[in-house]
């Protein structure tokens, strides 16, 4: 893409690791910013396999295309002092470290604000700056259960489980990404940063919305109702000749056409399901009407009925058929990319799109500080051998 | 809160219905944009229980505190020359219909751009705008199916589960502020307004990270795993005599930890457990060892133990239990607010924080249409009884 980006000439170090800062850095870099990753001499977490002679790890590979490598060791005053020196001439600094861990290098966000007070300084963590649990480790996982996730999701009477993908991450890390733009924003007006935080478990309450709602109608805690909702009727996931298939009536509308659909028509006018409050009051009738008719057919029939009568429906897909999408891939969303020690692999555009366009073309991530050097001259104006002199 | 907030001044006409759309303008309206809630008539789906006499719908007020409420009737030329006189006033436009829908009531992207060249106008759909799927109907749960989530939810050998909460809907909501914020800043340089655009599929994607790197790395499509992990362990959630605990191990020294803190430091030199390497490979073993410590104990004990080793740890809690969180009331994250017709009831902040604060304090959502005279005045300058001469 040649045209200008929304960020374009936006300065960002991103010592983001593992997931929620380093997606911050990749949306900021899809949507045009310059976004330089600064690892340890090491390598970041993701990295370090790579470093131990194996090949690139995927994940680092997905969440940092079109990002410049360096290298800054934070254990060496040297290192602190380049970090200084780059966060002088940057706009932006992501990090998701443990509270306090860039305050006890000297280079937190009081520190790093006195030698550049248009520093936007953005902070992912698992439960955030302050309060008493702002020490508790947290990963994807340990978040779920803490915040309520893993309470409504599996089997009704079943064990809590773990929702598969780890979305507490990635959600941490797009709010990151909106609060660094507002303050980005904000900037133009007032000329000064900010301190931008973000905390995981925060940023996972709002999805509870729908139990949330249950329980401040009822009353009661709400558990788990494997693939059923408490409210709503027909809402799940059906049993194929092939697979699954997911199934929701939001309206009257819906349930009259899915009776179309399977040629229920006789159906339509039954007290039984007359409409949502009936249909939940007879729940298990009015599920197992709709699972005996997908019973008999494969995913793709029920989904072609189904969409045929505008009644909101999808096959239950595999990473495989989601990887093969050709929907995804006429819209550029999913990219081919020969890479580095990995091959062809198939990475992800920004799920932002500004004017429909996607944001590739993908650049691989460079090898491990492969852009030091550059980036402090083109940054700091400066040969990096006067590093010793200068600092 | 009087300081100012980053986006004071912007305005933001939000069409957003249900989860996706509004989200983007709640977190807008937390960083202190003036967000106007436009509604037909009758008002959006959450509404409409209230307008039959019911009390307001919970995640109404969730939603959308700190708007104000106008309505405008779209199927009506009188409404939509409101709206288009509205969107030359606004800085941005949110909106989540289905695709297209906009654009044959005459006041989609297209018309609006050229009566505001300034406006950003911000879509949230489940599949694009573009592209063979865009006509699909999509909701949170048909998105889990068709995106690859549900694939891998679920306990090893099961049926496909959906992620308990709403967590599509918010990611894709999350993005459309990040996108609407970028285009806002990009707009301070170039004056342009921009087409902002989020499929809720794509938002889902590098939520599946973990999964496609473990096909990635040995070829086989990633399934259901309970709460395993496939290349680490301890990786899961273990019974307790009171409920049950997450426990991971992402470091041989949360391992050596893990072990001081049940009382196996024998275990420590134990060549099935030398590193995760070799857990994963006696996973069975690995696992066992770690519930059958778990499981005499309560939550709070395993809790406790873990931290003071620290062992990344988290109880699984039901949501009656985060909703009474010290820590979160202590950050002025869930706030407690005597809402019109649901009483007190506890709302969040925005997940975003600047400079460390929440964004309240919370005002909830006016009754439907109490503030569109207000806004025509201001935004338009006009009495609203000129309505008719000046259209």
């Amino acid at each position: 893409m040649t045209a200008p980006r929304p960020l374009a000439g936006v300065r960002v170090l991103d010592l983001g690791q593992v997931y929620q800062g380093p997606y911050a850095g990749f949306l900021l870099a899809q949507a045009g910013a310059d976004v330089v990753k600064v690892e340890p001499p090491r390598g970041e977490p993701l990295r370090r396999r790579e470093a131990r002679g194996g090949p690139p790890s995927f994940p680092l590979a997905f969440l940092n295309t079109n990002k410049r490598s360096a290298t800054c060791d934070l254990k060496e005053e040297e290192g602190r002092d380049l970090l200084r020196r780059l966060a002088g001439a940057a706009d932006v600094l992501i990090e998701n470290f443990a509270p306090g861990v860039m305050d006890r290098l000297g280079v937190g966000w009081q520190a790093l604000r006195e030698l550049n007070p248009r520093l936007i300084y953005a902070s992912g963590t698992a439960y955030g700056l302050s309060g008493p649990d702002s020490e508790r480790l947290g990963m994807d996982i340990t978040v779920q259960a803490w915040a309520g996730v893993m309470s409504i999701t599996g089997e009704a009477g079943g064990r809590p489980l773990k929702a598969g993908p780890a979305f507490i991450d990635f959600l941490g890390g797009t709010h990151l990404y909106g609060g660094i733009v507002s303050a980005l924003y904000e900037r133009t007006r007032t000329g000064a940063g900010r301190l931008v935080e973000v905390a995981m478990q925060e940023a996972a309450y709002p999805t509870l919305l729908s139990q949330l709602g249950l329980m401040h109608h009822d009353g009661k805690l709400p558990g788990r109702a494997g693939n059923r909702h408490g409210r709503v009727s027909p809402y799940s996931v059906y049993p194929c000749r092939d697979g699954h298939v997911a199934v929701i009536c939001i309206t009257e509308r819906h349930w009259r056409n899915l009776l179309r659909a399977m040629g229920r028509e006789d159906l339509i006018s039954d007290p039984r399901f007359r409409n949502n409050e009936a249909r939940v009051a007879h729940r298990d009738e009015t599920e197992a009407l709709v699972a005996e008719w997908t019973t008999g057919l494969t995913r793709s029939e029920v989904d072609e009925a189904a969409r045929s009568h505008r009644v909101p429906c999808a096959p239950v897909r595999d990473l495989a058929e989601v990887n093969a999408d050709p929907h995804l891939r006429e819209r550029g969303f999913l990219e081919a990319v020969d890479h580095p020690g990995l091959g062809e692999i198939r990475l992800p555009a920004s799920a932002v799109r500004f004017d429909g366009r996607p944001s590739g073309p993908l650049e691989p991530i460079p090898a491990l500080g492969e852009n030091t050097e550059e980036v402090i001259r083109e940054w700091l104006g400066a040969v990096p051998d006067d590093e010793g002199s200068d600092g």
